[in-house]
């Protein structure tokens, strides 16, 4: 069922905090069958707020306050709420008791500001607050539920876990828990994908709903259906959608290449080296920041300078002033060197062109070569993707990652990633 | 001046996206004088999208709008906009063209879900998107001008800094800007900030508005004023600040620590080299982000096992067996040693357990040895920070970083960081 999101908050308006917790309550509420259809947002204002709990409540059969429970002046949601059902503000007995033993436990004294906390709007039931000092609110209102929530995301969430989720489902008892598939691609475009979805799939059925979520450098496919009755029709979906890209798709949920990547090697029980001019470490941080990635990882050498690539990798001089840095030969060179230097079983090299400077007619911003493999069995290919800086080193990065990955699966054809034309 | 926000997006509404574009939104507006004063968040829903618009446009003279300008069947906006102003979507020449464009530079075919994107409202002008495909859109309806732009944050961005402000200050040429000066904090914490400032400051001017921003690695702290009148006002407040927390402050704006201290490197035309362990190559990413950073950087050594602090960095075996891997003498000869095989001028190293494995009774998962300085002068500390890995190594990066700043200010205290007590 839909339900409707009120937050407030002045800093959420000034842009100074982003707002994590209508976040944290989807994801909470949702699968088990409360979506939220519509969210606001306003400052610490009356009048607002006033204003949209009458519009929510008004339109929706249940209405989640986020934000305005604390004790100082600009916490305005009592007040709102008192004003919306135009009944006074009493002090309620729970809500103090919880306030005098919360103050007990800390050895607070209780103050004025806090027991401005205990007063709620007459008739409203509290909502047990098991960490913080305010409690939640529960009131009915033109036959719309409103549960009103701590903003402290630590509060919020110890609230969602307890008693929202139980209110709720004793309240509507048949709401139905969703059933949601997310699979993560790397190398296809939103557009593209919806194509190439459109183009091989004449009918998609209603019963799964299909969704993207964009982003870098892994894209979110996502299968929702609302029905246990539907799981094989979406598997059926997933094994379709798998015929078309399944080149594309890496990993599942919050999987990253990274991880991927090391629990292939762990399985395997080999490690990786790296050899990095133009990602400047960047694939080193992204395999290392995977808990046990020691297990997989040997040496990384940060080749920036051409005086490392020669010193630290033993680089032959003079291929680089023949080749270039940026080049075939010197990037196999790199990926040789690597592995003869660590030890390891496979290394993954790349130098490019990340700007904003340093760009030839000949080799362009955006230019990389990437080699990859495994001793006495190394490839290497150049890219071209002109961005700015970050984005490319992102791009350069994944790509590394994912050829390695295709590599371990034996799978060592180039993919026509992002739909580029291969060069 | 008050403007409202509506942000669509399915993703925004199950949660699985965390929504920092109105933060975005808000940060670059804001400052100019155009205030969000309300938001609305709804799905990728037509009939929902266009009572929105309906109810947003009807009340205020500027309503932005973001997400959903994509080619997938799931973005509605342009959609919605048509139907709001009750007007054909055609096709716009100008929108088409920067959409060939877009693909010719990317070597990339103009496909039929790109093309959906050249169907804009009729008389609706085209806003440029300098990075992407979907460009924004502008239109008049019923006394309130709205702009449409890109959900992609990368986008967004661009079209803010650009044309978004020019078209707003142009419709309103006497929106106040508010005068704000940011100041970027590293190694203090948001509520230890707040209690220096109240302990120390007995009375702050009402005309000078304190905002705190918390983030990892960097905290904001905002000084905004109304009135240029109170720009005398607010400098005190600033000079006042920096007497109590001077040592923290790091520099302003956007800045980050892996610029100031590639600026430091290039005013001084000397290069830094790193040899890291637990970080995993995480300072050299963040160094090499910044462009230009080949003027600053040499080489990075990701020496995450023992064998390549003896292979590669040339660390005594002895030493290594004798003192582990995280000690105060291997931390040292890591520094001394990549100085020594790069010829940089400056080094740092670290070496510690990042976790969640690897702990010790003696050296806990938290410990880590930082070294820095430069030949013949480098120092060594212990610091002690147990967090999750992911946060230890971001913290870890910033502490190696801004220990070299310091260090290139002629700074050579340890700083109590985040008010731990010194290790």
């Amino acid at each position: 069922m839909d339900i409707a999101l009120l937050l407030t908050g002045n800093e959420l308006m000034s842009g100074d905090t982003v707002d994590s917790n209508s976040s944290m309550i989807a994801q909470s509420l949702s699968p088990n069958g409360f979506s939220i259809a519509c969210k606001s947002t306003v400052g610490d204002d009356l009048a607002f707020l006033v204003e949209e709990l009458d519009r929510l409540s008004a339109k929706y059969s249940v209405l989640i306050v986020n934000g305005g429970l604390g004790p100082t002046v600009d916490d305005l949601t009592t007040q709102a709420l008192a004003q919306l059902i135009n009944l006074p503000l009493i002090k309620n007995a729970q809500a103090e008791e919880h306030l005098k033993s919360w103050c007990a436990k800390r050895k607070v004294e209780l103050n004025e500001a806090n027991l401005k906390q205990a007063l709620l709007p007459q008739n409203a039931k509290v909502i047990d607050n098991p960490v913080g000092s305010a409690v939640g609110i529960l009131l009915q209102h033109n036959g719309c539920l409103i549960l009103c929530t701590p903003g402290v995301p630590s509060e919020l969430r110890a609230m969602l876990g307890g008693h929202v989720l139980e209110i709720l489902q004793q309240a509507f008892p048949n709401a139905k828990a969703k059933l949601i598939r997310r699979l993560k691609l790397f190398g296809v475009g939103e557009s593209q994908l919806q194509q190439l979805i459109e183009d091989q799939i004449t009918q998609w059925p209603s019963e799964v709903v299909l969704g993207f979520r964009a982003g870098l450098p892994l894209l979110e496919l996502k299968l929702e259906i609302g029905n246990p009755e539907n799981l094989a029709l979406r598997d059926r979906c997933e094994l379709n959608l798998r015929e078309i890209v399944g080149d594309f798709i890496v990993g599942e949920n919050d999987q990253t290449l990274a991880q991927i990547l090391v629990t292939q090697l762990k399985a395997k029980q080999q490690r990786i080296a790296l050899a990095e001019s133009c990602t400047g470490g960047g694939i080193a941080a992204q395999i290392t920041s995977v808990p046990t990635a020691s297990q997989a990882f040997e040496t990384g050498i940060v080749a920036y300078s051409n005086i490392t690539k020669e010193n630290v990798l033993g680089v032959d001089k003079k291929l680089l002033l023949e080749k270039g840095a940026v080049s075939q030969e010197v990037v196999l060179a790199m990926a040789e060197k690597v592995i003869k230097i660590s030890n390891a079983n496979y290394a993954i090299a790349v130098s490019g062109v990340a700007g904003p400077d340093g760009g030839t007619d000949e080799k362009p911003v955006g230019t990389v070569w990437i080699a990859w493999g495994e001793r006495n069995n190394l490839m290497a290919h150049k890219f071209y993707y002109p961005s700015k800086r970050g984005v490319f080193q992102t791009i350069v990065v994944s790509i590394a990652l994912d050829l390695m990955r295709r590599y371990l699966l034996g799978n060592t054809q180039i993919p026509n990633y992002y739909g580029r034309t291969k060069t």
